[in-house]
């Protein structure tokens, strides 16, 4: 499949591939309004992958082509969790109108975001209009998936009183919807309760562009319960944002912090890939180690050099 | 003070500033082996302040001078947590032999993190020797204070079970040092209960450099009840480091880390500050938001120019 192939080819480091990448992307993306970008976060545990692949098939059923797409910033270090998705999403993976990716498992942060950023442009290019993003509750990883989806989702479970406090609530103020998940059989009444404890604990919040403010619904994608309630909460945030006219100024201000990003990586590249920058580094490396010269200095004698030779 | 001007100069955002602050910092920084880098974190509500505020009381009266630095990604975005460090912490800041900083209120993490890292150089140029890095558990803050410090303590609370879970896994496995606050009273069990728990959950994880397993201590900073068996454990961690040779590579390596975030502030900011490049600017992000060109593409002509005429 062409799209594999493309996506490989953005996610790889060699030079020469980066430049046939880019022109790829250039070649073949084009501005769609009518695809609907996904966000999807959670800790491990609260049941993403089922999740996901119910929530896939559900919209299939409604005549939806969805890629599935993961950054999984533990999978570079601890060679991580989310690398299985196909595995762990048998039905959806085998079905033609959808498309699973699993989340690269090298790289820095910042180079893997903008890579599946590219994922997902071609993705819609070949004819994919919900993409769903999958990461893990870590933190860094939520703010760039934020940066590219229109909606951003928070997988939560029942009974876990301090996710209301600490850690979580700089997640929370980026989700745009929270889901309950795991509400069947002896749960129901806890996750209803921890519904109610999240939208009381919402509103202190100031709401959202549009005057939204995230709603909570439970779900339980195992029994593949009220799955259809989360996707029309996906619907009326988009329906919120266009009725605002802020749908696609939202991409647009997106679209201009991924130029940045951009910025930021190809001079990157341009300066580590410059012949003089690179013999020049062993001696300044050496210097800051034996403590001759400071970081700082020496970060400042490479970067003039390569404005001298660039 | 000549300190607190010159963190402020290190701090500021102007070009002139900035390149008056390097020469400072290049001027005044010596490689101290003698000085202690301690990193704190822990998520709210943990007591980090009193926590701090004890520890430094009771290191300067071992002949040492403190001196506190605070990094709160946070604080840039909700109006911060640890704005208000030197209120929190009477005792300490009304001590002539401590020295206390905010946090920067602004800036992106990674230029504040420069900065603090700088701060500290002058710190520990100005007589402090053992520098306290303070910072919230939000897993981003973490990891560039992490590249800064000797010893990373993990502050926590008992009976928070999941804790053991999930979120806090990334920031777990890069403690040098668990510190269980509030074990007074009736918290003294479960604290005890909970310390156990943790030291079998690291013993899952790989020792670290030297053989270090992270010890887990218990303490009260409210009752100031073994503070100083916390404070052995941290030169414990630095003796091992020594006695295998790390403590020095370490350094080094961190120096080596830091040279790499110095080229890229450095280089972006020299990008930003050319005229020709701030003359396209406008043009190319026009032609982003109306659709008419890729955020990859306007990169990519903005980094050319850039090359063509620095």
């Amino acid at each position: 499949m062409w799209l594999s192939r493309a996506i490989t080819l953005v996610e790889s480091t060699k030079p020469e591939h980066r430049q046939l990448a880019r022109q790829v992307v250039e070649a073949c993306i084009q501005q769609r309004h009518d695809t609907i970008r996904l966000g999807i976060t959670g800790v491990p545990g609260v049941g993403k992958s089922t999740f996901i692949e119910v929530l896939g098939l559900h919209v299939i059923a409604q005549g939806h082509k969805p890629a599935v797409l993961a950054i999984d910033p533990s999978s570079s270090v601890s060679k991580g969790s989310i690398l299985g998705d196909k595995t762990r999403m048998n039905q959806l993976a085998a079905n033609k109108q959808a498309y699973i990716r699993p989340s690269p498992s090298r790289g820095n942060l910042g180079g893997v975001a903008a890579n599946t950023r590219e994922a997902m442009l071609l993705c819609e290019a070949a004819g994919f209009d919900v993409i769903i993003i999958e990461t893990v509750g870590v933190g860094q990883s939520e703010t760039v998936v934020k940066h590219m989806v229109d909606t951003f989702l928070l997988l939560m479970l029942a009974g876990a009183g301090d996710e209301l406090q600490g850690m979580k609530r700089g997640i929370m103020e980026m989700a745009d919807l929270l889901v309950i998940n795991k509400a069947d059989g002896d749960n129901v009444k806890a996750a209803e309760k921890a519904a109610t404890e999240y939208r009381n604990a919402l509103h202190l919040f100031p709401p959202g562009p549009g005057g939204w403010t995230p709603p909570v619904a439970t779900c339980s994608a195992l029994q593949q319960e009220r799955i259809d309630a989360v996707w029309q909460q996906v619907l009326k945030h988009r329906d919120t944002l266009q009725q605002h006219q802020l749908f696609e100024e939202h991409r647009q201000q997106q679209r201009l912090f991924w130029f940045r990003e951009g910025v930021r990586n190809l001079v990157l590249e341009a300066l580590y890939n410059n012949p003089t920058v690179q013999a020049r580094i062993p001696e300044l490396e050496a210097a800051i180690t034996s403590g001759s010269m400071s970081s700082l200095r020496a970060a400042e004698e490479l970067v003039k050099l390569f404005g001298k030779r660039n």
